[in-house]
């Protein structure tokens, strides 16, 4: 058996762009965060499987956030990439701007963090290729990504007979 | 001003129950991530509007784990209630369970978390009814949603240059 | 070959809840028909299923009312139970009510009848564990249900060369 | 103010024709029955609308009759024609085929029965043009109508405490 | 092996008709050109599937102009035809005319011409039924039709290191 | 009045990713042309209104070829340009891949051409800014757009009665 591959985050990393249409907005005129949420699943795990070269599943959404509304017409922006790899499961960070199409002015309207797992050809949770962080924002989100690893370890503990 | 009104976890709770169609499954069999996270928001939404008896707008998705899949054919049942209520901020918790509608078995296929703020008619935010836990079980929630508050100030000292 | 199993309209009762979005109003402004014969349908058949513990396929409608329209932003509640078993057939009835989320006000949408078919392994129709009305309503809606059946055969006789 | 306006059958008549997509069957591989009575609500639809020249609502489905299954890739041909007007009301009937686009072998599938209410400029119900039916099949159908709607009103003599 | 079928346009036109539904408009409150090109593809598609008694695809949009708007509440009709067959391939028009649902006027929205493939069992290319134009306007049609290819071939001829 | 803008294609170019899923698929197994037509047109609109900096409408597909099929699970790659620019409209090109997820392999799957028109705020056409091609390619792109132009041109002229 050979050794673990070993990949850059600028290998995998993806970028989608939306139009917010009508019959996605909910019934105060912000689009749905139901959408968004698809959106962003949907981008992640096409990183999670670039990364992996192979089938991924979605094991948590450890967070979204919602920051600043999106409305009809704007363009949303979705950046997606690798920010951390254990054994068979990594986090995806990914960063949604929207964008005025007419003026190109972009707000952060939401952040979120997901961690798939890679699956063999049976189905089972496999080795993912390592993850090499090159850059300083690499480098950080690599750091940040631990730190979250260990506070939800750490949540656990704390909790009454409840799972996160 | 008269006082903040408290109501009961009971008074405002949601069980929404769906059956899994063909066009809500992934590429490999299971229903879509995308499609669940979209029932949970919808479910969480209703619950934080009927304990608010206001508009209410997706703060954050705080942690939604995906346990076990669910198959076309399936029944879906969610299950959501009122855990926390802070100033203008509520977190809603929901149970996702698929039922096999031969047999009858359930299996817990998703928990989730998620925070909501309550808005008044200028759509800033406004002073949630307070809650008031009366079961054993309603208290260990309340207890727990204010552990895992307190967890996410905690992370955001340690995280560097980095929301949550 | 054993005795024909008993249920209790009980055991099978379906309760659902969806928010009206945007996307589901027709172009004057109110829930489109064809939505909420949509969400019926599924609900019924979620019943339906529950109380045959088999695979059931909608024989007919037997009649929807439409008594009050429903708007963007309302709560729907569907719930439906079975009213009636012949042989291999069963009436599912359903109540829907859109409820004001912040006022908690309830008003009687629509009612609906639905006959489905209980079938075998090899889609052939089968025996349905038969019911058994406990409480006065069940009683009344049981009652309600044979006199349908025997008014839509007196029908057929009426009608010049048509099915119903 | 003039005399009632009045048309014949013929003038209002709609066909529409669909394919049955993968997205559109249950999870035992035929067309969900949700979907095709949401293409029979358009379409009796758009035959009321054409024959009062106003807007009109579903008032009630009063019959839908599943006979045969439709399949992924069949062809759906709805039939649509006004069959009676009262004063304020008129009843569709609904005629779906589907067709095996490759032999042209059509299959009688479904037959629907609707009830639309034609509608003010202030939303309330206004006098429909009256139907003059001038074939043997328009009076038939006419006819049947008119014994539907009879048989309604014996129905709702003999239910205990219900609407139809 | 036998002769080479030769069909009528008229044995395989299709006309469709829907309503244009509040979810199927722009930002700018017309119908979304993504729809209507998706109602051509299908409409067109069943054409080609009954000329060629066989399975097709779609291998060019050789042209849809939009030339004037749809809006919500119009109804909207689609005719398709066979304008004229090559070996494999056939030539589709499609005319959708907007029509007010109260007052009957229509006006032309846009016209299609697409390019379907006829293929065998193996997925591959054969031979599509001749086409028998009869009426004046049926040849018209063809002419037109030949006159298309042709100006495509000096096209591709004229374009620098590009298909079309 | 100052002077018509200029801008250069690199500052509206937009790529756009989709994972194909089961709900896209025709009935034999390929992603549905109706589908990939519609992600084309959202595709290449938001090209045209980041180089109008205005509301824009498609005024007409010029052209789309289908050069290889789609299948769930693949990547679909969208990446869309302006090619030319005449006075108030403008000629987008747009290139799809699609994209074997797990060995990064790419297949040319379709090419389209699009025009569309820029708006002013009373919905009129208005001047849209001039463009710069910079590289040999761009170059290219806009020599090949003049040819299509003209070739349009050519084409009217030998029709017989019938608009392109």
């Amino acid at each position: 058996m050979g050794e673990r591959k070993e990949k850059n985050p600028k290998e995998s990393l993806v970028e989608t762009r939306y139009v917010v249409m009508p019959d996605m907005v909910n019934s105060y005129g912000t689009a749905f965060g139901g959408k968004i949420m698809s959106w962003i699943d949907m981008t992640a795990g096409m990183v999670a499987q670039r990364h992996c070269e192979k089938v991924v599943v979605t094991a948590s959404i450890d967070r979204i956030s919602f920051k600043a509304p999106v409305y009809v017409g704007d363009h949303v922006i979705l950046q997606a990439a690798v920010n951390y790899v254990g054994d068979t499961s990594l986090e995806i960070g990914v960063s949604v701007n929207r964008e005025n199409p007419f003026t190109g002015e972009k707000v952060k309207a939401t952040t979120a963090f997901l961690t798939f797992v890679c699956l063999d050809e049976n189905g089972r949770p496999t080795t993912a290729p390592k993850l090499r962080p090159e850059t300083k924002e690499e480098k950080r989100r690599y750091e940040n990504a631990k730190i979250r690893v260990e506070a939800r370890k750490e949540l656990i503990r704390k909790l009454k007979k409840e799972g996160v």
